[in-house]
């Protein structure tokens, strides 16, 4: 008992956690009993005509009515009014026809039941008709409860308007309080959804290129992770909350067309699409960053010291697009044109020096000791390399000596970094080939695991370029949405883009 | 007129062909029917207690519980059961309170039915709360209704009871119609949606090495792509749908934990969950396949001639993957456990032969020219690389003489694939650049992407290699679903794997 009470007390607090971090909560929840209230003052109607019999159809509307934001609210209410009218025109046809069957009108009732019914709910699976589905099911409920109202009063047309009548009650306070009353609009939540999956793929993407360049690794990969749930990592979770904001931005999208012009949002058909369209693009940006973790994740990693040559180069680039990115979504959140200038130009220079850089030391990027009669030029290169300190200037070749020593750069890192000998470690994936394979076996494969984990800095580089080539489509899309919303022009003094 | 009735001879078609490539569908809405049938007949029940007036209760709970699959059947019936027993405790009380206080009767109903909706709307929007969505709003409309019909009637008892004992009714109906007439069990839909997940991705993954091998290029992106939404392209789509069922699967595996031993799933607490976990893993390969075919969709792409050199490795290692998702996909349709042997031996193998080949050919993969010491020595390796045709074995340099056309193949091939010169055609990502900067500049910078277009290549196969190595997990996934759900053992004929 005591264990349950804490866990009550848990759950409270958690509770009022939950409305003092988002308000919205607590005011949704009084609107809904101030609703209710005020439709459930129809109870103790007592008029000429006695209404409280049939109040409970306006309490029934408000409860299915009443959403969180306006959009769904005016969804629910137009698939309330639709339904409800459609099954009261049948519900009319039906009745006539099975008052003139006389003694078989019950059969006729049933039958027409069952119809409506297998209609109804066949229609309801036709993939257009998915936002529809609630509209259906009031057609069904309503149909029958006409049905048999009237059957017991056998005043088909009374037993119609009245319900009618209270319906059209219900949803009217419904809305009247839903948007009169600090109103929750989900343009709104649309809008700050779009802006914060900017600043999370920004973050994510910094984040791993700023990991790799420190060699993040992990000691065990999470195992949530490997299945792509939810887990408790900032990298992992920036890209990730971005992809799974697609089913969200569907829904907030769906209930945004309905509203009216509201707030900053000041004209009718306001382009909520496109904001799904920039996700969408964004979308197509986080794939990359996923792929530039999966290089973090992956059991063959670049030794350090390589990754150290292209250091500057990595992060100028990580830098860039985190700001393009981050300027995009301040962007949208201020609701401001672009303006003059290239909001790419300082990426595509960055991305450019990063590829200038591979193309004068692609020779780390690969093993070379295969090439037997380059081996000692490679050395001599390697010699360079390391005098260079990482610097950009290329000093001449005839200042080198013959550094032996210098080949040690060459040997993979791994045996460094793991005392027990195992490249595998991690996601351990070949241990079979492992343990089978013994001697010369094994070393052959070491050596081929060492080109293998140079070719990686190269495979994180090339995507790192290709996430900067996908920022294009990411611009086009919100110069799209920017004009189709006019966007203000920015400020005068922010011409230093 | 003409067109909406072509229009809706158009919708009857669409909905007939829907019907007949599922009859689940129409199964499913002769059943809805039926039972609506059947508790419609309360209407006419003329026994000793008028029960009709009462009968829309258990017309109600049909069309609320009536759902396509069994699991979510029981869901809401246990959602409305739930719902409907605490919202009775609580009239009962409440009434209790509100004839004590007399003259103030109609304010303390008033009241409460705020505080009730306040209190039921905030905590429905509690995060662990979302499934119950439902019973709080039948909790919400049955307390409404009780206080209603037993302030009418002066009958709180009489009122509560009726109404549990209908709801009773309506709720064993759709119970018995749901699971004794052809049961659409969410757990069969679950273990489909897996099969068809992993023969999506292997078709995926082997269309995306094929056409990379084939060059195939998008004359133009189709912006669905870039936004990421649906679009008719089979590459596309295999991996798209295996990345957007996850809402569906964590639908299903709700429904499915739901739902009693049925078909070939015979053991209670059957490992549903581990389903999504296997999805997860799936889609954690998918990722790489999808991150693959960012390499198709690229404008830096690499030449045709350097892929030909690994077409053989690459083909192989893709058609292995391939081959082990379809295994796994088919074990999983035919609950077979993995057998003896290593699934993965050939897969490995496979990528260990194209990585030794990546490393012997590593020259390929870069642009060296800017190496001045080894340029000649570069020159002599592709000259030999041209004398092989593609053939694994490596000639001795002396054989070979030093043939500057061979120079050629160091050239990118966008040239040659783009008579306008514009390398960027697709996805136009650097426009800006490209007209700005002319003469030495683009010069500067189209060497520059020649780089980069052979470090594509790398990038593509070590992608490919990750990929591969992503397989453990998947392959670990499968097994410990294998145990838990007690899969059979493979045949005696199937030693051979």
């Amino acid at each position: 008992i005591k264990n349950s009470s804490n866990e009550l007390q848990d759950f409270a607090e958690k509770a009022w956690e939950m409305g003092r971090s988002d308000p919205r909560k607590i005011i949704f929840a009084i609107k809904m009993g101030l609703a209710l209230a005020i439709v459930s003052l129809l109870i103790f109607w007592k008029g000429l005509y006695d209404i409280s019999q049939y109040s409970i159809w306006a309490i029934l509307t408000v409860i299915v009515m009443f959403e969180y934001s306006i959009g769904a609210t005016f969804i629910k209410g137009f698939n309330r009014l639709l339904g409800t009218l459609f099954a009261g025109m049948l519900a009319c046809c039906f009745a006539e026809l099975s008052l003139l069957f006389g003694r078989w009108e019950e059969v006729v009732i049933v039958i027409s039941i069952f119809i409506i019914g297998f209609f109804a709910s066949y229609l309801k699976l036709y993939p257009t008709m998915k936002p529809y589905e609630y509209g259906f099911r009031v057609f069904i409920l309503t149909y029958c409860i006409l049905m048999v109202a009237g059957n017991r009063t056998r005043e088909y047309a009374e037993a119609i308007v009245t319900r009618l009548v209270l319906i059209a009650v219900g949803a009217g306070v419904c809305l009247v309080i839903n948007v009169c009353i600090y109103p929750i609009w989900a343009g709104d939540a649309l809008h700050s959804l779009v802006v914060k999956n900017f600043k999370d793929v920004a973050n994510s993407l910094e984040g791993c290129v700023n990991g790799y360049l420190k060699c993040v690794e992990y000691e065990r990969i999470p195992s949530r992770i490997l299945t792509f749930q939810a887990y408790d990592d900032p990298l992992y979770n920036g890209y990730r909350s971005v992809m799974e904001s697609s089913g969200k931005e569907d829904t907030l999208l769906g209930f945004a067309i309905w509203e009216p012009p509201h707030g900053r949002f000041k004209t009718f058909k306001y382009p909520w699409k496109n904001y799904a369209e920039l996700c969408g693009a964004l979308r197509h940006c986080a794939f990359m960053v996923m792929a530039l973790h999966g290089c973090i994740l992956s059991e063959i990693q670049a030794p350090a010291e390589r990754r150290q040559v292209f250091q500057a180069e990595l992060q100028r680039v990580g830098a860039e697009a985190a700001k393009v990115l981050r300027k995009l979504g301040s962007k949208i959140d201020k609701m401001e044109k672009l303006g003059h200038g290239d909001i790419l130009k300082e990426v595509h220079e960055a991305a450019e020096q990063l590829q200038r850089k591979i193309d004068e030391k692609s020779y780390i990027l690969i093993k070379s000791d295969s090439w037997e009669i380059t081996r000692q030029a490679m050395e001599n290169l390697l010699d360079v390399k390391e005098n260079e300190n990482m610097q950009l200037g290329f000093k001449s070749l005839s200042e080198t000596v013959l550094d032996l020593g210098s080949l040690s750069v060459w040997t993979p890192s791994s045996p460094k970094r793991d005392s027990s000998g195992n490249l595998f470690r991690k996601q351990e994936p070949w241990p079979s080939r492992l343990s089978f394979g013994a001697g010369a076996g094994i070393r052959e494969k070491c050596r081929t695991y060492e080109s293998a984990s140079a070719l990686s800095l190269a495979t994180f580089a090339s995507l790192l370029i290709e996430c900067v080539a996908r920022l294009q489509s990411l611009v086009e899309a919100f110069e799209e949405l920017s004009e189709k919303a006019d966007f203000v022009e920015p400020m005068v003094t922010d011409t230093a883009i």
